[in-house]
Formats: C-alpha cells, structure tokens, sequence
C-alpha cells in the first residue's frame, strides 16, 4: 500500500517531487468551519523557506502557498472557512535546476535515496532527489498549517527548536528566544557557537547533524492502544522525515538507565510531579506537556569527495556540487511542529469517536 | 480510529486483556500456502514466557497458542497450510488472580495507564493492568511467529538482543551466545553482570531498564515513501511496545553528533563500506543489514513506597505488590523480534503490488 | 489488502471457515460504555439459526456466543460493558459434517466459489465451502448485534423483512406481522404462499431467490462524500453477502424510468412529501427513513443433476447432496439488518469526526 | 473518517468544488514505469466534456487535464512514465457562473444534497452544487484514464453504454455502434428514439432517468473476500456516483425469480455455459466477463415549480434555471467506467500479494 497518506482521520496525502510543476498536499477530513486565513498559512511556509540562516542552501523559492479546494467564504464574513471537503494545497516549484543535476543521471551518491529508489521502482528521477527531496516538506508544512488552526480551538499548541547542532548543546532552554536567532536555539550563548560551528564545517565542505525537542500542551486522553499509541504515532510522524535517525520521548534512552523508583512519575492532586513519561502513559497522553527529541542526521550532500559507484556497478568518485544546506537544521524545525501538529489533530478526532458516549 | 491493527497488507489486529478468557490477533492478509507448524509458534510462544531468568515474574501461564481458523492440511500433507483466509490465533488465560487487584480499583498506579485508561474511555478494567498490561504482547509474538514462516520463504531472519541492562553495556557482540544466557545477551560476562545487578535491585523493590538491538536481513526495495518509510514503520511498531521510550536507527542518535563525511557511508560494487545508515536509505531498505535499538524503560510496578492519588484525587500512597519482573529485557526480546517481523511481512508484500510492472 | 474488515471506525474483521473450530468477529473501535447483554446478543444469533422455517437447512448449531474480549463489570454494576478495547466474539462449530464433504475435494460445484478460491488462492478447504459459506455470517450477526446495542442509544433501527420469495411478492407491508411468520413476511398471505413455493420447489429439488427490504431510521447528516457516500456504503456491505446480487436504495432501478418532476421529494417544512431518495441525498441521510433492498440469488447447492468439471478440467455431473436451506431467505433476513447496522455505527462514528466543530 | 479516497493500493483522492479553482485527484499506488501519453489521459476527458449530445448542459469547460507530479522521461524516451511516486493530475474551473447561484444561497434545492451539505457540515458552498455537483466526476475520469493504462498491460478492458433512456430500451447491444451515437447507445435505432425522448422532455422542462451497462474482460481471481468481495466493491464505487440508485450484477433482480437451477451456470471445460453470475462467484471473478447494470435518476434540476423550503424552514416554490442537463446519460458513462477501472486496478494489485507465493 502506498505510503503517501499520514493520519486516519485527519488524513494528509503530500504530492510532488523537487524538479515537477508543483509541491502539494490534499487534506481529507479537517473538519468544517475552521477559518483559515491564507496569511497564517504563509507565515509557517515563510520560516521553512530556503535561503534563511547561514547553513541553508541559497535555493530561493518563493513558497507561495495556494489553497485549491474546500473553502467557501460565507456571506459577511472576511475569512474562508473549510466546508469538510477535501482542502488541495498546492506550492509552485519555480527555481528548480534540472541541468545541474544531469551528472547524476547514472551515479549514486551515499548517503541518498538514489541507489534504493531505483532498487525499488526500476525508474528513478535524478533531478534534485525527486521525491525523496526535502522540497516535499514544503506541503507536510502546508499541511501542518491547516493543523494549526485546528489545534488552536482546542488550545493545542506546539514548538520546536535546537537543542545540539554539530556537537554544541544548549545548557538551558528559555523558550522566548527560539524566534530571535536563526537556529531556533532556545540558548542564545549555544546559538552563537551553533553558527561558528557551521561557518567552519562549511569551508570544510562538509556539514553537520544535531538534535531536536519538541514540545506540545495536550489535553490527556489523546492516542489508541495497542498499536497507534499516541508515542508510536509522533514517532512514525516523526521518524518520516528524512534526515531523522532516532526518536525519543520524555527521558527516553536515559531511562534504560534509571531505576523505576527515579523513572516513575509521582502523583498529586494537581498532577505529576516529573515528566519522565514525556506526556504519555501506556500510549495515551496524560496532560502534562509532550516532549519528544529527535536525532538529525548531517545533510550527506558533501563537496567533499566521496567514493561511490555508477548505474553500471563500476567504483567512482563523487563531490557533490549545487546548493546544500550545512544542516538540515534549521529549516527541519517547522517540518517536525508539522508533523506534530498532523499526529495530534488525527487523534483529537480519533478521540472524537470515543467520545461519543457523551453524544 | 481503533489502534489495534498492525500492518496494511499483513493486517494483525490482537484482541485481549490481562484477566479476561484469552488473548489473540487475527491476521489477515497472510498469503495461502505458509506451512504453519504448531510447534514453530509454540517454539516462539515459549521465549517470551513469563517465569524464565531472574527478572521475570512468577505468574505461570502455559501460553497454548491455538490457530481457530485459517488453515486447511491438504490430502496427503503433513502440517497444515494457511488458506489466504484470516488466521485467528488465541491463548487462554489461566493464571489470572483477579482478587489481588482489589486493592487497585480506586488508585492509579505511578508509571501506569491507570490514569490514562480511565480519561480516555471513562472506563477501567483494572485487574491486571487490562489491555495495558504486557500480556497482550503474547498475542504479537504469535501473530510474528506466522510471519516468521513467511519471512523465511524469503530468506528474511530478524533476531534481537540485549546490548544494556541496569546500566551494564555489552563490550562485543556474539550472536551466538545470545540463546546460552536468559538475558538474550551477546557478551557473555555482561551477562553475567547483568544477572547480578538483577539480584541487587530486586532485594532493594526496584526495577531496571536496558536496551535492545535488533538486527535483520532484509533484501533491497523495501519501504513505502514518504510517510510508511521502513524506518518510521519499524519506528511504530517498536514504539508500540509498552515500556519502549526511545528509538533509533543504524547511527541513530551517534549521528547527530557527525560529520557528513563520517556518517555517509561509501559503496563500493560490492555494497556499503559501513552502515550507518543501518540499512535504510530515504525511507527504503538498501539490502544491508537492518539494525535498530530501542530504550526500555524501567518496569513502573516497584515494591517501594510511592506518590499517588485515588479516585477521588486525594494523596495517597502505593506499595505495588503482585508479582512482577524486574525489567521488561529479557521477555521483550521476543516481542521486539515480533514487531519487526509483522513490519517486514507487511512491507514484503507491499512491495508485490510495486513490482507487479514484472508481472 | 486483504477484505475481512468491514467499517472504518467500528471495525469489524470476521474470521473462521464452515468446519474450522470456530467463527467470529473482532470489533474494534466499539465505544466504552455500551452495555453488552450476552442475552440479547443471543438473541440475534437466535433469528438466523439453521433449522427454522421450512426453507432452512438441518445443520444443527447452538450458535452460543462467546464474548472473549473487551468487556468489564464495573463494581456494583450486573451486566458487562464495552471498555473501548477490542471486542472478540466467538461461535463453536459443532454440527460440521467434514466427511460428507470429501466426494466435494476435486470438483467444482455451479454456482459456488470452489472455482474461483482455487484460481485465487491456490488451495483450498472444499469442506462444506470453507470460507465461502454462510457460516460465516454468524459472525456478522453476532457483531451486528453489538452495533445494534449502541445504535439503539441513538434511536437508530433497523428492520428488514422478504418482500418477494420465489416469485411471490407482498402487496403491503404490516411489518407487525413480520415476527409470526418463518419468512419475516409483512403480509400474511404471501407467507402462506411463500411456505407453498418452498414445499413444492424442495420436491423437485430445487431452490428460491427472493428481495429482501431493510428499512431504517437514522438521523440527518450520515454519509462521507464522495465516495463514502451512506448508499454506496450500504451496498458495499450488502452486496458482500454471499447471495445478494443486487441493490437499490429508494425508488432504485424504477428511477431509472421516471421523470426528474416525478422522482424528486418535494420539501414542506415538516419534511419530505415522498420517499423515492430511500432516505439519502447527494450520499448523506436526510432524516428520512432508509429504504433498500437487495436482489436475493436461489441457493446454489440443488440436487438435480448439474454439469460441471473436476480438477483435470473434465467433464463431470454433479448432484449437490447434504444439508441445505431452498432459500437463502430468510435466514438471510438478520444477516442484512446486521450489515446495515454495522455500517450505521460506523457512520454515527465518522460524524463524531466531523461534529467536533461543536467541541 | 473522511471518504474522499477510493481504493487501498491503487488509491485514488479527488478534491476540487464545482465553483473553486480547479478539480483534481491523485492516485497513490500507480505502479512505476506505466507509460502515461497525455493525449490518451485526454481522451478519456473529452468523453465525458458538458456540452456533447441532445441531454446534455451548454457550460463549456475545456477540461485540459495537466500532470503535476508523480512523472518522469528517461534519457531518449518520448512519452513520461509514472515514477511510483503521487500521480497529481488538475483540471482547471473555467466557466463557472457563481452569480447565477446567489438566488439559491438560502434555498434548498429538491433532490440535491443542499438540505443534507448543510446537516451535516453546517456550512454550505452553494455555488453549483460545491463539492456535490457533477463536476467532480472529471477527476474521476481522470484517475481512471490512468488506471486504464495499467489494465491495458494486463488486457482487462472496460465498456459502459446505455441500455434504457427514458422509458427507451435497448432490444440487442451491438458494441461496434456505441461511439456513433450520443448516448453511447449499442441499438442504432433505440439512439434515435432516446434522442427523441430527450428532445420531447427538454421541451416540458423536464428530465430522464436511465440504465447503464458496463461490461469488463477480467483474469480469474480478482476480489477479497469476505467484505471486499468484487462485487461488493463495484457496486461501492458505482453507487458513489451522484445519480446512481442501484446496481446489479449478472442476472441480478432477475435472478430473485428464478430457481437454483436456471440461475447456476453449468461449467465445461472451455468455461462457462452461461454468465448469470456475471463473472463473480463467491466475491471473486471466475474469468468469464464482468456484466454490471446500474440505475440512474432523472437529474434533478428541472425548470418546472417545484415545493421546498428555504433556510428558515419557511415553503417557497422553486424553478432550476441555470445550465443544465436533461440526463446524466451519456456524460455518466465514462465515469461508470473510470469507477470499474479503479475497482479493477486495485484488485489487480491487491492480488499480487496474494500471489507473492510464487515469488
């Protein structure tokens, strides 16, 4: 079955590959009524962009969402609403180079999905990645926008940001500066060194992988055991991203190292006193706030020369050329909310349906 | 939606709670013509029985895998075949001691689903932890066992391990000692170390985490992009496993700490040079071994005092009694192993209705 | 994919052949709360008995139900409820005659699917149709009956009733009088005449097709557009019993044959003035009653002599002996109303999804 | 869960209003390496285009169908392959009047989904019919032009044509006529009568209902049981279809009156004697051709006064002016026959995992 569709009821399906026309994402089931102003949809577009903090690719596209489908304005209002019919978000490609990609028409670069692309369909379009181009979370972001609005009404709300990049970790994290320095670094001494870091593996020509936290309010009750467990989900969600290896939630790998009299969270009238669960137990959200880090891998996009073989399985040597990032952070920030955001508003309506005893 | 299905092709929904009359999955999708041999499943059954090594609780339940349907034995064969119709598998519960959980009627235990059950359903099987409690993964492993014979048609082998238990870490791996101690531990004299620090924080009530590796073979094309990528399955599927808290491919979380040009991994004609990558390329199998770990947490049934409330919200506190293990290693040993299997069955024959351009 | 689910939020996956050990459902997704009378499960299990009525065969099942999973008392309470969690339930096979099967190994009977399991699957269990036999509803009726408790909540029901049987037809419709006749006949003269139809075409060896109405209430706003839409929904589970080889919703094929003027329900503010939309337009109930029927086939298995080949492909005679119904009517009879009913649940489910605006 | 998705391997999702941007679909499933010609894509679109034959509407769309993603031209091809990767196809609204709706913004129409869009959603695009007008069917005429490229590599061909207009029915089918006429018609001179029928209605305002046949060649085995059996499926996706009210299969209602052993087909050993089952028995095709009728209503925009109320439930008379047509045959056959398409496409994947055990 194809893999395209994230979510059960809130479903999105993204389209498009790097070099085609266009970049979109049909979502299925957002409910009907949820005002969605084309601005606030552009403004989570905008922080993904290309072309924004010293370890992004100068690739400039101006990301222009457009909303195709399941939207009607009602008579005296000022916004569209969806209606509950599909809502088809479609992004341009519009600074796309195909020639400079012709090198690799018959070569593999390590590190991408070319060599297993065409193991698994026996055709593969080289330009760019095709779809296994970062450019495809351009619509997971769309998407991920529409999700937001959702969650708003339910006062669901969700941030990312850097907590290591190329070795440097934030000591601590003060939310409030996330938005003033290009790594979304909630430590702004750290973020400083994030930058040195990158400018210096940049003349190297090589680049740099670092970790990611996720934060999110969450009503409890949210997830469906056994098997969509609300952890398991943000962890599919999550781990769909191509540049991420791991995923943790709350104390995560640290806990395979605890006792289960430090793991456990205690209980008190007012809630739990620690938050080693990160937001979960047995799968189902507990209302203390999720937290969920992952592991980002270097972009294996090197000008460095790398050692490799062609379509006809011959040994050669590649230095990857075009417009790179250093790191997929930060530009992969927005793409982990987003998917965030689509998790959490596929299970408030799953929740819906168990709710309905209330009715 | 309702979570309890696994797999979109290999479709295994497990049914069943701790204190009921059984637990069990159906599996449909499994193709017609799978030898299924009785004592092939038991074989698996009786690796993740409870009562085998030092850390696992003494509730002693024979775990009788029964196939109710699904299966025809043509003239003239020994073992029956599946018939391409669902398999229903079920265990009976016998030793059950619903009495002993009185007492937890009107508290939620720390680390529990108690308090999660109870504010998503509003509703709460407490005996035995009820669909929370491990005993649905007796269900898995007979559902992967069924895999497994598929898998092997295929040349597919999936074997998981110890690597960390309490904080003791394997030096080596050695697969074939992995069977010679009740840790399913590869080295040895950690297995020895492990066993003692078992001892140590059973006399003191408390419990242990660890983590599991799991390797596999795994030919090349498997992995649906961009969302049902091998990794975010496997991702899923493992994260699903109760006290799972973390996981992480090939490099995993070691990456994010890389270089590029350390963590891409080279190919030469005859295949990669490393495998950081641990297997996965873009979301799809690249014929290397598989390799996954996972952090498990500590069991959150202590025999120390603990922190809590009841029913009523008022602050109460909790000495778990019963009879528990001490750490979910080595009893998710095998249920790991089942969650791999159903993901590559389930991946194996998506990737028929890819290649049907062959047929 | 394989096909033994029904439903996307009340799932349902039936599992179990003609002469396995059992047949049954899992349900998932029911919601918590609902109370589970075993007794009026039974009661429905009871309405579509073999053994009642002059059309039906002599296999003598109990048809006990067993709920294997997914209920709990809370204290104080006298009967179980759903927890949320899956439901299994269970029916013995006891009156299977396996041997009077064994002439059946090697040769296709008309009209049945011994020829098309072969080609599809590769093997097959030719005892008394394996799969294919309507033993298997039992199943749909035992979770039917679950669907129908939590319908019931909502003021959704369902009856259907024969409104032709060998080529006698009702001329109105008493559905009081539905309960006093073997056939679920709303017109006390055509029952009689029905029972002599069956009598005279069982002395001649031979069987009856029939039309099976269903009337439903259900409340405005059921139905997924566009293709989920609540009569496409119906007709994919009504044409999924074995003998159904067609359906109509409202006016139906006699549509086909009108005028728009004639066709359309004219709209006052107490409602609708007709009834031709059978209760749905544009795919979404309009508060009306649902109204379908579905085309009954004469059950395959006669004993005249038919023609046929064996598994050489040669040319062979058959004569279906053993014990068979005349009629799939009207055993069929709660097999349909299950359908409908589960697909109602379904959709009461899939609107929670799109209600959640009201949150 | 929302219903805008048709099929589990070959997964067809359309979007799109009759008033918005554009309508479109993308398939997630399509096999790589199909060629897809867009001149044969458009072909299929031209059949169904407003504007061709007596019955049908003067609005002009030039229904230019464009690939936007999911593509790809290997080095020295001519035509573009699917990629196995989203297949996003668009076709842009042109000549969408929406003034011309602002009479019926708080009126419900009879017949339409007016009343039902609002029940349930609690908004309503008013302007054509939004997601309910006929419009849709484009991009299922679209999806399914796609589709028909997979099936040609497996020789499976699809036909629909009418068999009754108007009360008009058709006394023999000759396929060789039924591009010669209108109505896709296969009795030359039941074509010139149903055009005089046509012509006669048009003038009283009125419009026609009729009856479609679409006929399949299809290898043995397609189809899952016991719920997704093939003609469960056909007539799931049939009945989506606006104007559909019923469908039958083989002798379908006919067979309710005939006795076992006229509706059996004898078998042979070149096949079968007759086709009553019309090529599906037990859920599954039997290899003798696919025969599907279908029931469609009179459209029910008429321009004669009909009784409704408005939004504030007060009655009101209406006359549908506007752009209409006078029966949704002949537009409606392509998209009968693009719904048997994608049914057939599916299961032709669908089986390949099936089949794996060959592999």
């Amino acid at each position: 079955m194809a893999g395209n569709t994230f979510g059960k009821l809130f479903r999105v399906t993204t389209w498009g590959e790097s070099h085609g026309t266009a970049v979109g994402a049909v979502i299925d089931g957002c409910p009907p009524g949820i005002i969605l102003d084309p601005k606030e949809l552009q403004k989570e577009m905008d922080r993904r962009r290309p072309g924004q903090g010293g370890s992004s690719s100068p690739r400039k596209e101006p990301d222009q969402v457009e909303i195709l489908s399941g939207i009607f304005t009602p008579a005296g209002a000022d916004l569209p609403r969806s209606t509950g019919t599909p809502i088809c978000l479609a992004i341009q490609n519009k600074d796309a180079h195909s020639k400079s990609y012709d090198g690799l028409r018959d070569i593999f670069r390590p590190g991408h999905g070319d060599v297993t692309y065409l193991a698994k369909y026996g055709i593969r379009d080289h330009r760019g990645g095709g779809r296994a181009s970062a450019r495809e979370t351009a619509a997971r972001v769309a998407a991920g926008a529409v999700a937001k609005q959702l969650l708003l009404q339910y006062n669901i709300e969700v941030c990312a940001y850097t907590v290591a990049l190329g070795g440097v970790h934030v000591r601590h994290r003060d939310l409030s500066l996330i938005e003033n320095n290009s790594y979304f670094c909630p430590d702004a001494e750290a973020a400083v060194q994030m930058e040195q870091r990158v400018q210096e593996v940049r003349s190297q020509g090589d680049t740099l992988g670092g970790i990611v936290e996720i934060v999110a309010s969450c009503p409890a009750g949210l997830g469906e055991p056994v098997f969509d467990k609300l952890e398991a989900e943000l962890a599919h969600g999550l781990m769909s991203i191509g540049a991420v290896k791991g995923v943790e939630i709350g104390a995560g790998f640290a806990a395979a190292e605890m006792l289960g009299s430090e793991n456990n969270d205690p209980i008190n009238p007012s809630g739990f006193l620690s938050n080693n669960a990160g937001g979960i137990l047995a799968g189902i959200s507990n209302g203390a706030p999720l937290v969920i880090r992952v592991a980002v891998k270097p972009i294996p996009s090197i000008s460095r020369e790398q050692q490799t073989v062609n379509l006809a399985n011959e040994p050669v040597t590649i230095k990857v050329g075009g417009r790179h990032d250093i790191s997929a952070i930060p530009r992969i920030i927005p793409v982990c909310e987003a998917m965030v955001r689509l998790t959490l508003a596929d299970h408030l309506l799953r929740q819906m349906a168990v709710d309905c005893r209330e009715g």
